[in-house]
């Protein structure tokens, strides 16, 4: 019942016939057990508990993770859509719903043509004491201006380059994105995008998106 | 037992005098406890158990973050160092040995000038299909060229503005990064990367990092 497109250099966007109404069920269903494993994570880095306590627990999580892992799906999740429009790309690492790793950042494509992103950053997204890794916020930055390129989905984008200028310092907490598309010259798309914090903008961004040549209609430049 | 540094913008470098053998043998007890949980959040997202058993190990999971939690550390990990010159940050998103955000990314800093790292990115670091995430090779990129302009941490330095080109895609698996400083101007050190897969380079990178004013000895550069 699937389908595998297999581009270059990519691995696969997988077709695959599952109705919307289930997809949601099942996000439902693991919503609670990612918002868990995040909980856990976070604690892991923050624990005091004795050496003995810690080897006991270390043993019920890989008693979990055989547990979950009994006919798990081999490799990463890819994504996927079905003929409904419905996409879900669980295991990104930056939005994906399934993935503990991922904060995740919610993406909305706004009516004013920008796009915003929001995100709650704690205790493992820390570079400096206190403060929001540098790495994360590009992470985020990279994945907001990705999207913002293509345009609600409706156009295949990849990054070309990516400047950022780190303004302020970013604290642990909420932190807000916004991306807007500047302009688009034939298979390159000029992106801008900020994070900010509760004290303002942190880092600004720039960034070149290019449509791919096959992904170009009739060889003309992007629809 | 504790002093605590806090710099403008910043939250505290916490000198703690724990020796370093007692900081290397909760490391070692803490490795396999980050280890587990890591293969956890992997198992996580690949999961096809059915939602009775998804509720089940999410109760189970819950019950492990409550054990762990006792008495758990309030607030991020931040950055420690004791005065035998051990410094750890367990719970840096990059490379905090405790943290199982991270990959985690093991830094050398190594005799012919060129600082390498190396990471193993697995299915929660996906972007596109079986690709690393554009955003978590800039999480790697950003720490590895913090780290190299910092020269073994002998001087204290913060990103200003960083460039990446994305050249081509880069698999899930075995990464490798090199740093290097091209040249020091002043407060600004500037620093050229590369991140590759076992296809070669995927992104090249340069930055500019800045040496704070409060840290420039004698108000006159940089020893």
């Amino acid at each position: 019942m699937t389908s595998h497109t297999t581009l270059e250099g990519l691995g696969s966007f997988v077709h695959e016939e599952i109705p919307t109404a289930e997809i949601d069920r099942l996000e439902e269903i693991h919503g609670p057990l990612v918002a868990a494993v995040r909980d856990l994570v976070d604690v892991t880095i923050r624990t005091r508990v004795d050496d003995a306590e810690v080897r006991r627990v270390t043993a019920a999580v890989k008693e979990l993770t055989d547990r979950l892992g009994h006919d798990a799906m081999e490799g990463p999740a890819g994504v996927h859509y079905n003929s409904e429009g419905r996409s879900w790309n669980w295991g990104n690492a930056a939005v994906g719903m399934r993935n503990p790793v991922a904060p995740p950042l919610k993406v909305s494509h706004d009516d004013d043509g920008v796009t915003r992103g929001v995100a709650s950053l704690g205790t493992p997204y820390e570079g400096p004491p206190g403060l929001v890794h540098g790495g994360a916020s590009a992470l985020l930055l990279d994945h907001l201006m990705g999207e913002t390129a293509s345009m609600r989905h409706s156009q295949v984008t990849f990054t070309g380059t990516l400047t950022m200028r780190y303004l302020a310092p970013l604290p642990l907490g909420e932190v807000r994105l916004e991306g807007r598309i500047e302009r688009q010259s034939g298979r390159k798309v000029f992106v801008t995008a900020e994070i900010s914090g509760p004290a303002g903008r942190a880092i600004e961004a720039d960034g070149v998106f290019i449509v791919p040549r096959w992904a170009v209609r009739d060889g003309a430049g992007p629809a």
